[in-house]
């Protein structure tokens, strides 16, 4: 269905206008920071979704403000209607899945379904269709697993702590492998923590630093497990959608991995502390870790951004207060 | 079904006397080598095989020897039977899955059903029943991809070119992860290039050696794509079984991943000639690579064994003029 039937706005200076894209999982929180990215280059917007929550639809609303985007339900595993999905499409930005390291362990055979399955199924529509859209397969540091507080290169071992982790990795090698075999073009971007507006606040699995933001806002404690030490590489996600649009455009994107971070680290302790005192409510309450968390907790992480510096120009351009504060009055706007 | 119920041999000196080892894939070119092994060292045996080729279950009638050895019909990939295949087992040594770089990439979604859902199948089946036997994951030298002639070691980053390479990964990942969250022991050995009695003849997707083998013996051209100048690590099947039952007994081995090769390279075209002048039958025709096959080859490969050398003592014991003379008496009896 079309949400909207009203014409596109007035094409940008990226290579986007007029281009068709495809965003599998586009009603989720990174999907729904890029939708409005992508219409203001003048790009015409496909979504494909598992579910249409009523919150995320309401946030459509708000984003396409008025532009016309076309929403598909259906699920990347199924193959029934992958051609009508897939046709006429320049550009693919694959958010599909299900985040959550904890889960994943949990729910191993699931997170395959979700987080493999569905991608090889995606990739080999493209290759019988004939079609050779740029791919552009948004992966996570988790690939990584454990790798202490050293700057970590896209070169770096991969080792992860999480069946998601193994899964994104399995996925990587997918595209890249589709692009070796059939020329099928890819950019994967191995983002770090992403925080920003529009993650559903019933998400428990993954957006920690959104779940303590939204839980600061509503004078909810944060807990903190194990003491928080831990040093993490936070990035607005206005600064990955940024990267997202280079990727989908910049012809010296293509066959390759970049990190998406904001290349600093801060301690999760020192991040939550910020956060309350942006907030102005909220406490701080330190917890045990829970059962299982520590098996796929990674420790220190903190990621090296000179290759995307480097090959696209991007580097992250929101400092972590601004960010906070933005996105402290985001989720106010929903108290 | 029991293929026999006379009793097992006498216990050997090898801590497997007694133990009971479900092999699942038993019925293959490495579990046909490995089940007399195993029978000798007083190993109870289960084979778990999707199918039953007349051929392979008359070469288990050969290598059981009047022994017992219990013979199950059942994928890995089913639910329904899993609990009893795993009951009271000690050591999984698991053999299944379909080999075949270049096939991986044009059936992809099959590879991944057979090469990767089923790994997962067993593990998640014994975690939910509490068991924790060994688990041996029979992995290959394709998870390294494209790596030169230098000695590839255990660390070396992994970059397959084919999915069977990729799915490998992930179930090696699989097997570190229930170590890691749910204490299955595992071991994973990544062989080279193995060749040796019982590979079924019309196999034409792996086993390069044996083929070319099984050719010479009938008098057949071997045909040599490209010229034939990369070098391989090729290795003794035997060598191999030796490997899987030190990785099965040895307390060293749990947690670990090794190399499983000769540590030796030789081009294709010098073991090719070889070949020739032991069988004095066959003949060599150079031919072009066909459609799909550069894109999987790897190139030059030979692996350091200086790792499964260190923790257990293993090195490779058969040379290859030897191996070869022996597969070549081998085959010459399905003549």
């Amino acid at each position: 269905m079309s949400v909207s039937s009203s014409p596109a706005t007035a094409p940008s200076d990226l290579p986007l206008s007029g281009r068709r894209v495809l965003v599998p999982g586009g009603l989720g929180f990174l999907g729904l920071n890029l939708v409005p990215a992508l219409l203001a280059a003048g790009a015409s917007v496909r979504l494909l979704n598992r579910s249409a929550d009523p919150l995320a639809m309401s946030w459509l609303e708000e984003v396409r403000d008025g532009r016309s985007v076309e929403v598909c339900r259906g699920d990347i595993a199924e193959t029934g209607n992958m051609r009508d999905w897939i046709e006429g499409v320049d550009v693919v930005v694959n958010l599909a899945g299900e985040s959550g390291a904890l889960k994943s362990v949990r729910e191993a055979q699931m997170d395959m379904r979700v987080n493999v399955a569905g991608h090889l199924n995606l990739l080999d529509a493209l290759r019988e269709a004939g079609a050779r859209p740029r791919v552009i397969f948004v992966s996570s540091r988790l690939v990584y697993g454990v790798t202490g507080p050293t700057p970590v290169t896209e070169d770096h071992p991969t080792r992860p702590t999480s069946l998601y982790g193994v899964h994104k990795l399995t996925v990587e090698n997918y595209h890249r492998l589709y692009w070796e075999h059939y020329g099928i073009p890819y950019v994967v971007l191995r983002v770090t923590n992403p925080y920003g507006p529009y993650q559903l606040p019933r998400r428990v699995h993954h957006g920690v630093l959104n779940r303590f933001i939204m839980a600061a806002v509503r004078g909810e404690a944060i807990q903190l497990y194990g003491g928080g030490g831990q040093l993490r590489d936070y990035i607005s996600v206005k600064d990955v959608t940024r990267a997202v649009l280079l990727a989908a455009t910049d012809p010296r994107a293509i066959a390759n991995t970049f990190n998406v971070g904001f290349g600093a680290a801060v301690s999760i302790q020192s991040v939550t502390a910020r956060i309350l005192g942006i907030a102005g409510s909220g406490r701080l309450v330190d917890a045990p870790w829970p059962a299982g968390y520590r098996t796929v907790e990674t420790g220190d992480f903190l990621c090296d951004v000179g290759r995307i510096r480097g090959a696209l120009g991007w580097s992250a351009g929101i400092d972590l207060d601004t960010g906070l504060r933005e996105t402290v009055d985001a989720y106010r706007k929903l108290l």
